[in-house]
């Protein structure tokens, strides 16, 4: 089943469905949980870490959506290419030793074992879905209480590894695409007045990673003192107002600057249907003008979901997943420039 | 007959034909003559000016092949194109009155009247044809002597204004693509070294300009002390010259970075086939990376004459007269990527 959802050429945030999909990629609420008679990971021997994947295997051992695998047993590249839909973070395929990740068939839910806490429940939804998944986590979170015990502290809530996620544990995130801020330059003004509000806002990949293709996260910093439902809303609105400022910026860019706009879309298309070597950073940054022009109408041959799917394709692990191997950055370059052109001859 | 001359979409130096004309565009020869009983055209007044025209008007009456035309019947934006054409010069259309061409059908003879010299006798060939050219700018230079008096001096040979263009009053000059030279950093040098050798290299439009699109022209500085034959093959062993290290710098280029040479010949026809707007600089640039492509075999879809048409066809006043009109700079960067897409569209 895993190895069917890392090659498959999409992902939850590639679909370009749910509401305000021309902005919203996708969103994303994840609870950290704590198993309460085992050590927390920062203290994990070999032992006590495999002691947590056992019971944990135990505990879906009869799920029909819910499948846990241990990180050692997943090949390189697709651990990278895991990454690169989400799915897990950077962190959790540094040391994959005794670490897993529960997953199901569509990659809507995803559970890292042994990451900074023993659990962390994630779930994914295309555009902002917000309240939908927050029950759908809820949920998974009470059925896996059902069989065992949460570190839990009347005062504190949930009991994490970080300070920063005590409490609800829970942290809610939404990927966004803001060209329209970034080109009319008020993205860091908007930045920094979120970061104020307690409001992170990191690049593709998390935090520490850039802002490649205009992609965004957005996401609470606190998870003590507010509940799960108030960082819902806080979250749910900001990325609303960042949704109608980027709607603003892109038609003021159709207003004044049209034929500008335009034709960064058809050089992209032109670039990325004709190149014979382009690094993922130029090939980021040419999506995004493409996303960017389909939005505004000036490229029609596209869909959204084509469109979105190649910021999953021209990813490094991703890539050497579809060509079955490593491959030098020459011809990592090569290969994504072949994978572009194949996926857009068909328009 | 100049309408229709000036409104077709190619020239001489875009046929793609004759010699080595992977690399050398065009040739020509160009004879500086002034008629003995009239002052040149430095002295002129208008009414001296107008005899010349009309002295050589009757020379040329019954010609079937030659034809003289007063730059002031010919508008504006169709002197640039002439320019554009390589037919005159740029200097010929500032002042253009009591100015005159005298051309022939295909626009490989163009004989400019009272530019700084009475007579302008140029010859042109696709690909290098020297010894074509002197042998054809001869014939008519006799037939005009037929005529007419030349000023000449048994000691300095033909009298021209600028003592430059004494003696033979002959300048050959050979335009040629050297992207390889470019690319591979000798283009400097080797020119520095021309230079010292008495051998002017010059941007695509003469004297004074820069040389986009990789092309340059290649000229005999002195006209005294050498006899025609001296001179043509002086210019025609330097043109070869050329033309074997621009082909070992092609050879280099694509035996060590054959990835990139592609990669810059498709992204070039990417652009140029999706742009919305583009500049003449950006577009001479691409035109250079296509015809290099084409040279070495990594772009087959496009033949040579209609690389070199694009050269042409994206220039400002040609461009203009394609749009029956003068366009302000956004329009003219619209128009000129339309025209640049129709005419890679039927690849």
């Amino acid at each position: 089943m895993i190895r069917k959802l890392i090659e498959e050429p999409h992902s939850i945030w590639t679909e370009g469905e749910g509401q305000y999909s021309e902005i919203v990629l996708s969103s994303r609420v994840r609870l950290a949980r704590n198993l309460a008679q085992f050590p927390f990971p920062l203290m994990q021997t070999e032992a006590s870490a495999n002691a947590v994947l056992e019971r944990l295997d135990k505990v879906f051992a009869n799920s029909k959506e819910l499948k846990l695998y241990r990180m050692s047993e997943i090949p390189e590249l697709e651990r990278q290419a895991l990454v690169e839909k989400h799915l897990i973070s950077p962190e959790h395929v540094q040391k994959p030793e005794n670490k897993g990740i529960i997953v199901n068939r569509e990659g809507s839910i995803s559970i890292m074992v042994n990451e900074e806490d023993h659990l962390r429940i994630q779930c994914f939804a295309s555009g902002l879905e917000l309240e939908t998944l927050l029950a759908q986590a809820d949920k998974i979170d009470d059925e896996i209480e059902k069989e065992v015990n949460y570190a839990y502290d009347e005062q504190y809530g949930y009991l994490t590894c970080c300070p920063t996620n005590l409490g609800t544990g829970m942290r809610v995130s939404v990927m966004m695409h803001l060209p329209g801020l970034v080109l009319t330059n008020q993205a860091g003004v908007i930045f920094s007045q979120l970061s104020k509000l307690g409001i992170a806002v990191r690049g593709l990949f998390g935090e520490g990673t850039d802002a490649h293709g205009n992609l965004f996260q957005i996401s609470n910093q606190i998870t003590l003192g507010q509940d799960e439902k108030e960082i819902i809303e806080n979250i749910s609105s900001v990325a609303k107002k960042l949704v109608s400022q980027e709607q603003a910026a892109r038609n003021y860019l159709l207003n004044n600057a049209g034929p500008q706009v335009e034709d960064k879309a058809r050089r992209a298309y032109g670039i990325l249907t004709n190149a014979k070597l382009i690094s993922s950073q130029e090939a980021l940054g040419l999506i995004s003008d493409l996303r960017l022009g389909k939005a505004l109408g000036v490229i029609n041959e596209l869909d959204l979901k084509t469109i979105n799917e190649l910021y999953l394709l021209c990813q490094p692990g991703y890539l050497q997943v579809l060509a079955k191997g490593h491959l030098d950055p020459q011809a990592r370059d090569i290969k994504r420039a072949e994978i572009i052109k194949e996926k857009l001859a068909k328009f």
